[in-house]
């Protein structure tokens, strides 16, 4: 389980050796990459800066007890979401809502992804994932009244890299393959990202957008073969969600007679409850059978793909390449932004001389 | 005003000649590109079969005195968007919303970009132009109870295409070079496209996905240069449409302290109504002072850019080339689509043997 992690460590190694262009030393990590490196010592001939990378993700329960606790966290961090009534309460009613009720996909054979660092996002949402994450790396400083002694640096975004869009083409390539011949060019492929209350989108998170160019890109590389949609997956709560709703869009299409479906987890990395259970169980299997779906399949999560640790790698090395703290689109908050730490934290990390 | 089309039609003539893989004859136009040639005749040495190019868009009035009426048609026409109440009377109410009220940009100098062709769209929302366009060809054949004797095939979209999008970059770039030097990166750009109501969006219409797609690859070829976001301007009625909205956005950036912003009108490409008036008058005049925005410029539609003729050629070498009806993606339906008519559309163009 930790095979992705180590294999990225170990092709970043290999790369990095490799390059004669790095001036910097490593120092980053995937999803929301920050550096790690002790303040220089004075003496010239002194020891290289220490480099570190910590790889932020979701997290996820391991075993079907941590369910509860796990969700009641999520729910009740407003860095995450921000619900018309969220104190401890209120939120024990809702937390029920996507407890798997069979246990699959709480724990079991994903939830090792996430300590791997599998559950990387490639765009991740800002609200979601850089806010909640990043934030908290702002706060750990501010409550403490001091400066970091490391210096920190952040790969916010990745949407189109070419090897993770060689791995979703391959995963989905090799996914078509196990249809019927006859059916094989009929499957529509439906790319499912993690769904957005509107609110959320409708105050500027660029998500949808990043998202929908990986779509595009992953399209491009299959040529074009399959007709194929980007739905959105995991909506809770009664307030309106982006959609198309992947539940809905695959009822709609076996109603029109689109009963060959590939389903492909987009914006996600590994396996988790959203693919082993929401995917696999509450869709492909249950909902699929009320829908008469003929063949239903879904393409595997880049997980311990050794190309996914070679894209993580080849982001490390670019990173330093250009000495940047971060992207240029990562210090614009949400045009509409209603989280006032946002804005600190990201004059914190923009703040950072590398 | 001719120049867009006549410019692409000579680029295409010269390209196709230059062509040795042409297999087939020049027949399609741009948006909904529908082929026209005739029955081939019986005998080898016959005459070639001929070939036209018909390019749609949504049109527009010439005239101040024009405005009335075409929105009334645009209102009533089911085809573009169904209202919870749709006829004469009600819609009638609803028209004056969007009638420029000192007529600037309802005619004047864009209108003749509609007719030269120049109003194309390269992602065009399903609901909104596709079905209209094509819906109506349709059933034209349909109510005479007839086949077409010509032959038709559809170049239906191309959001990434390499010329289009070193068009929109070469523009953005040309406007940046306008802002103040010391103020130049921190310019946010801000595309902004013809939103669609959530009802749409939500029924799985490819649109937001493509336009994201296109914003990517401009970005990409700009090298990230600024911070962006893609936004949507243009909503008419009560009810939710996709966001975040342009003019919401230019607000809140201001509210930031981003006082230098560059619009970039997106997925249209000629100057018309949403561009002369919504973003050049209410947005970069009116809006712009009461925010208090230090520069914003907008960048300009493609129009007769020589460069977006030779796209628009390219195309139809590419379509001649795949000797294809149309897109995979085409006969598609939104999975959950609302008009009957599309299916069967649908199943006109992609029954035509080329």
């Amino acid at each position: 389980m930790q095979a992705a992690a180590a294999n990225m460590a170990s092709a970043a190694r290999r790369l990095a050796k490799g390059s004669s262009q790095l001036r910097v030393p490593l120092r980053w990590r995937g999803q929301a990459a920050a550096a790690q490196s002790r303040t220089p010592q004075p003496q010239p001939q002194a020891r290289k800066p220490k480099t570190g990378i910590l790889m932020l993700n979701m997290g996820g329960p391991e075993r079907l007890d941590d369910v509860h606790d796990f969700l009641l966290r999520l729910f009740l961090d407003r860095d995450l979401m921000t619900l018309p009534a969220q104190n401890p309460t209120q939120v024990l009613h809702r937390v029920p809502l996507r407890a798997p009720p069979d246990g699959g996909g709480g724990g079991g054979d994903g939830a090792g992804w996430h300590r791997a660092g599998g559950g990387l996002h490639p765009v991740p949402p800002v609200q979601l994932l850089h806010h909640g994450s990043l934030n908290a790396i702002y706060r750990y400083y501010s409550a403490r009244g001091q400066q970091p002694r490391m210096k920190w640096s952040i790969i916010d975004r990745w949407p189109t890299h070419p090897l993770l869009i060689q791995c979703f083409s391959d995963h989905i390539e090799k996914e078509l393959q196990l249809f019927p011949a006859d059916k094989r060019q009929d499957v529509v492929i439906l790319f499912s990202a993690h769904s957005l209350p509107m609110s959320v989108v409708n105050r500027g998170d660029p998500y949808p957008q990043e998202v929908g160019a990986t779509v595009q890109r992953v399209m491009e590389k299959l040529n074009y073969s399959n007709p194929y949609r980007l739905v959105w997956q995991s909506k809770v709560g009664p307030m309106p969600w982006l959609g198309p709703p992947t539940d809905e869009t695959i009822r709609g299409l076996c109603q029109q007679g689109h009963r060959n479906l590939l389903l492909v987890p987009i914006a996600f990395t590994s396996d988790h409850i959203e693919t082993l259970y929401e995917l696999d169980i509450e869709y492909a299997q249950v909902l699929a059978r009320q829908c008469g779906v003929e063949n239903i399949r879904r393409a595997e999560s880049l997980n311990g793909n050794p190309l996914f640790s070679k894209a993580l790698a080849d982001l490390v090395c670019s990173h330093l390449q250009s000495n940047e703290v971060c992207s240029r689109q990562l210090p614009l908050c949400c045009p509409l932004c209603a989280n006032p730490v946002c804005r600190e934290t990201k004059a914190f990390f923009t703040g950072q001389q590398l």
